[in-house]
């Protein structure tokens, strides 16, 4: 499936005894540039798509905005690939090593972020999610090279979004919910790649119960999802899935009364 | 297969109706200092295990030393996660930026690094490389959470490093060169994960020919590989492989003269 988000190149391929030279789809991807109230935040490696969405969520979880209100002014310049955004309030962020703001927390063993949500949902919902999901992600079949992540509620995926980066991926569904003033109260998450530490404090920073993927967590991201509150479930595969964290909130056959 | 780099949790798997609470294998990770001639200049999450060759090869990546003989100490302290090194000039990395430093490179066009190695490699060679690559990757196909990484020349794989985190991996096996003064001239590297443009740039900088990976480049590391002159080789599956760029490297059945 052709689309923005890929390209094709010419490559050789050898299979066993044949060599042959043939047309390639391949994800396209460009060094994006963040601009902030005039000073330069980020570049980032990204797919050239929806520039907006990343660029507005990224500076979210810098910390540079909350919400759409918090915007004033939104250029995309495509041919530079460059965001530029102004924000109401100049919270000009000080700390220059913001980018490791999430392990300086994980470090000191103190995320911040409390999750009182009650939402529950049931293995059944999980299962169909994560089929929709992968239903979504044409592009990783045909690529091999893209992350998928998707903002959903019990019933269905609201919010899909692809990139190179994983976590990109999940920058950009944070920002479309952004712009689109949508409320992610009760929504859950779903990851193609590896749950990462990272991932889940961005995660608790929305308030968002649930984190579920394909791939697994591993022993750090367990105790934070623990002491957050965050239910984590992983390798979703058929009609089988790990619960990691916060089991209460998956309910099932068998499950806890 | 348990090993200093997994650990037990506790979890509530489901399989259809089935609910059940067992140990399960899981990805340690860690939240790691890194200290430069006293001076904090990371924190990165990571496989617990030789946290010298990861500190190692990501000051190595950040321009603070180049090998061997530019360390005058290091020292591992495992309770606080921290690895402490002093270089013999002290470089003092002013950039502020200097994690960008490979993006704003990619972003200029110019990787500033050209490839001369006349190295040549049958594809029988990479097949069988890839497979001995995949035979150690065991703790990937455990905990589905950890990337593996590993330098090798013609005959075999001489350095092998895996890390919850991709970057990291390729870190690992560069630091563990560095502190062991091997050479990496004509040697390869393979790759579990998906090919990034950065990890390009840092193989690079090794002056390593030949990049190597069960998954896909896009389209910025792609034209990356051409300039440099890289030979990029991905979708290395059974008898199968892409090859992306500098394919005069590649020797096989049909391969040009």
């Amino acid at each position: 499936m052709m689309s923005d988000n890929t390209g094709t190149v010419k490559i050789e391929r050898i299979t066993g005894n044949k060599r042959e030279t043939l047309e390639d789809l391949i994800s396209r991807e460009i060094a994006l540039k963040i601009v902030c109230n005039g000073r330069e935040i980020a570049a980032l490696l990204c797919s050239p798509v929806h520039l907006d969405y990343l660029a507005v969520g990224y500076l979210f979880w810098e910390g540079f905005l909350n919400s759409r209100k918090d915007i004033s002014g939104l250029v995309v310049d495509e041919q530079n690939a460059t965001v530029k955004i102004d924000t109401v309030h100049n919270v000009y962020n000080t700390d220059e090593g913001s980018r490791d703001m999430p392990l300086r927390r994980i470090r000191a063993g103190n995320s911040n972020f409390k999750i009182n949500s009650q939402l529950r949902v049931t293995a059944e919902e999980v299962f169909n999610l994560v089929n929709e999901f992968q239903s979504r992600s044409e592009i990783f079949k045909d690529t091999g090279g893209v992350q998928g992540a998707a903002l959903c509620n019990r019933e269905k995926i609201l919010v899909f979004a692809d990139d190179i980066g994983r976590h990109n991926a999940i920058d950009r569904i944070f920002g479309e919910s952004i712009l689109k003033d949508m409320s992610t109260e009760d929504c859950m998450v779903i990851t193609s790649g590896r749950i990462t530490a990272e991932m889940l404090v961005k995660i608790a920073r929305k308030g968002i119960p649930v984190f579920i993927s394909r791939s697994a967590p591993a022993t750090l991201g367990i105790s934070l999802a623990k002491e957050m509150g965050m239910t984590v479930i992983g390798f979703v595969r058929g009609q089988r899935m790990n619960i990691y964290s916060n089991g209460w909130r998956v309910i099932s056959d068998g499950s806890p009364k």
